[in-house]
C-alpha cells in the first residue's frame, strides 16, 4: 500500500498515467469525483496512494491568485469565542454571506494575544482572499500585520488608533448614538443617580458607549462609572463595587446584556428591584439573554448577524472589483487592501423597550 | 496611495528597493516587525502599499511543505457546532495542543452537508498539514474527498464503512461498553421497562450505543426504542413519543447529556418522579449540563477536551514521522496520510453517579 521513494513530487500526469485514465479524470477525482463512475475512481485513488500525490492546488492559486476562501479572525481565545453569543451571531451573518458566494469560511482561533504573529503568517501565507477581523483591542499587533502582508481586511467595529488601522474599512453600529438614547431614556424616567458599567475600554465599542453615557450625564459624578469586560461575571463584579460605592444609584445603564444579566443577579441579591428601585439598560439585544431575564431587558439593539454578513458582503464586493481591475498582478492596493472599496458603514441602533427600565 | 499597474508580481527586492533597506528588513517587517524601528517599519508599509507587494510564502510552503497549521472540520451546520458545547469542548483541547507546537488551528465552518465539496477543495489546496474531522455522518462524501486529496487526516469517532475510510485514524471512546455499562447500572437497580433514546443513527457513535444497549437488554421491546438526534429538543420529542407508547417504562438511557435534559424536562411536565418512577442516565458527562439539571444526572463519562488533544497529537506525530522520513517529497502515504501513524485510540468511560439514578 505505501512505497518509498525520494523523486521529485509526482505530477498529474503520473497519477493518470499510472491509473490508466486521462488527466481529465485524475482532475475530477481530486475535486470530488463528481461523474466519474467508481470503478475509475478506485483507481485513481489507488494511483493516488502509490505515488503519494499530493494535489497542487497551491501552485494554480499562485497564478489565479483566488482561494474562494475568507479568514475569519475573533481576536479573543477561543474559550470566550464559544462563550459569548455575540461572537456566533456575527458568524451566522458571515457564513451565510459566504456560502452564498461559494467562499469558504476559515476560522483562525487563538488561544490569545500572543498567537496573534502566527495568525499573521497564516494570511501572508497565501491562503485565503481576504479576511473579516473582529473584537479588536486597543494594542493589538494584527491590524500592523494584517496591513504589512497586504491582506484585503474588513473589520467589524472601528479598529482603533493603531499600526495600520488608517482607512481601514470597517462596519460598526452608532454605539455613541444607541448609549446616549439609552441614558437619556432613564433620565427621561426621572432618574438621577445614573450609573454606567463600560466594557473593556481597549476596546472601541466601549469607549464609545462611554462617550455617548457622558454626552447625557455631562457632571457624572466618576463613582458611578465602573470598568467590566463584557462578561456576566464582570458585570456582577461591576454592580456589587457601584452598589458599594453609591448605595443610593437608582438606574444602570450596562454596556451589553451579558453584563447587565450580571448585574441584575446582584441586584436581586441586594434586595433591589428592577425597575422600582433601580432601572437597568443594556446593550445588544442579545436573545435569548434579554428576553430571559427577569424582568426581561430592555436594551439597545443592534442587529449583531447582519453587521457580519455586511462586513462578508463589503469584502467580497471589494475582491471582485479587484479582480475585475487587474486579472493577474496585484498592482493597487489601497490601505484596506480593497480597491475602490465603499467606505466603512456605521448602522443605526434602536431602544428596545421592556420591563427593566 | 494607490497605482495602477499590469506589471508581473512585485518581489521582495523590489520593495527592498523603493523602502531603501535590505531584504531581511522588509522580510522582518512583513512578518511582524519585530525588532525593526518605527520609521523603517513604515518606509517598508509605504512601499508594500505602493508597489502592492503580497508576501509569497504560498510559494515558499510549496518547497517546505509545511504550513503549520491544521485544519478542523465538524461536519455539522455552522449553526449546530455554536449550539452544542460538546464542540467547543473538543476544540478546546485541539486549540491547547495545536497552540502548545505552534500550529495554526484553522476552523473550516459550513452552512451544511452541501458544501463538503467546497471544505474537500480547500483542504486540497496546500493550505494546511493535514486534518482533525469530527461529527462525521454515514453517508458524508469528506472522508472520500479528503482521501482523494491525501491530506494527512485523524478523525474524532469512528469514521464507519464509507469511501476513504479504511485504515482511517481515528480517536473514540469506548461507546458500546459505556453503554453496557448505562444499562446494566438501570438493571441492578431493579428496572425492568427500560427505554432508549439513541442519538443520530447515521453516527458510529449513536449506533455504537445502541449495541451497547441491546448487549443487555437482549429481549428489549422495540417499542422502547426511539431515535433522537443528540439536541436537547430531540430528547423531548423521544421522551414524549416514547411515554405515548409505554407509559409504564421504569428507566430510560439517553445517549448524551442534552438529550436527558431534554427528557427530563418532558417527564417532570407529565408528573414522573426521577429517579423514583422513572430513572434517567445519559451520556458525555457534559458539564454544567450534567449537574445543573433537578436532579443531577446519572450519565457516562468520555473525557471530550481530552479526545481534542489526543486527535492533534496524534496528527502532528504522524506529521513528524513523515516530514524526518521524506524532507522535500511527499513519497510514502498510507491510506491516513500518515507515515507510521499510531494506530486508533479507543478511550474508555466512567459511570457518574449522581441523583436521577
Amino acid at each position: 500500500m505505501t512505497e518509498s521513494s525520494t523523486a521529485p513530487r509526482p505530477t498529474l500526469e503520473a497519477v493518470a498515467a499510472r491509473a490508466g485514465v486521462s488527466r481529465a479524470t485524475v482532475s475530477r477525482v481530486v475535486n470530488g469525483g463528481d461523474g466519474v463512475r467508481e470503478p475509475l475512481v478506485e483507481r485513481v485513488r489507488r494511483a493516488v496512494d502509490e505515488l503519494g500525490y499530493v494535489p497542487n492546488q497551491a501552485a494554480r492559486s499562485l497564478v489565479t491568485r483566488r482561494h474562494d476562501a475568507v479568514a475569519v479572525v475573533i481576536a479573543e481565545p477561543e474559550t470566550r469565542v464559544f462563550a459569548d453569543p455575540f461572537f456566533a451571531l456575527q458568524l451566522r451573518g458571515i457564513s451565510k454571506e459566504l456560502t452564498a458566494h461559494d467562499s469558504q469560511l476559515v476560522l483562525l482561533l487563538t488561544e490569545g494575544r500572543d498567537d496573534h504573529v502566527r495568525v499573521g503568517r497564516y494570511l501572508a501565507g497565501g491562503h485565503v482572499d481576504g479576511a473579516l477581523v473582529f473584537s479588536l483591542h486597543l494594542d493589538d499587533r494584527l491590524p500592523g500585520l494584517i496591513h504589512g502582508a497586504g491582506v484585503p481586511t474588513v473589520y467589524g467595529g472601528r479598529p482603533g488608533w493603531g499600526d495600520g488601522t488608517r482607512g481601514a474599512v470597517y462596519v460598526d453600529s452608532d454605539n455613541r448614538g444607541g448609549a446616549r438614547e439609552a441614558v437619556r431614556h432613564l433620565v427621561a424616567l426621572g432618574r438621577t443617580r445614573v450609573a454606567h458599567i463600560t466594557g473593556a475600554l481597549d476596546q472601541t465599542s466601549a469607549v464609545d458607549r462611554l462617550d455617548g453615557f457622558r454626552d447625557v450625564m455631562v457632571d457624572a459624578d466618576p463613582r458611578l462609572i465602573v470598568e467590566g469586560d463584557f462578561t456576566p461575571a464582570g458585570g456582577e463584579r461591576a454592580m456589587r463595587e457601584l452598589l458599594d460605592r453609591c448605595p443610593e444609584l437608582d438606574a444602570v445603564f450596562a454596556a451589553n446584556d451579558l453584563m447587565a444579566s450580571g448585574a441584575l443577579r446582584v441586584l436581586r441579591e441586594r434586595g433591589r428591584r428592577v425597575p422600582e428601585d433601580v432601572a437597568l439598560i443594556g446593550f445588544d439585544d442579545m436573545l435569548p439573554v434579554a428576553e430571559q431575564t427577569d424582568p426581561p431587558l430592555t436594551t439597545v439593539r443592534q442587529d449583531i448577524e447582519e453587521m457580519g454578513r455586511l462586513m462578508a458582503r463589503l469584502l467580497l464586493r471589494g475582491l471582485d472589483r479587484r479582480s475585475a481591475t487587474e486579472p493577474a498582478a496585484a498592482g493597487s492596493v489601497a490601505q484596506s487592501g480593497l480597491v475602490g472599496a465603499p467606505s466603512s458603514v456605521v448602522l443605526p441602533t434602536t431602544l428596545v423597550r421592556r420591563a427593566s427600565a
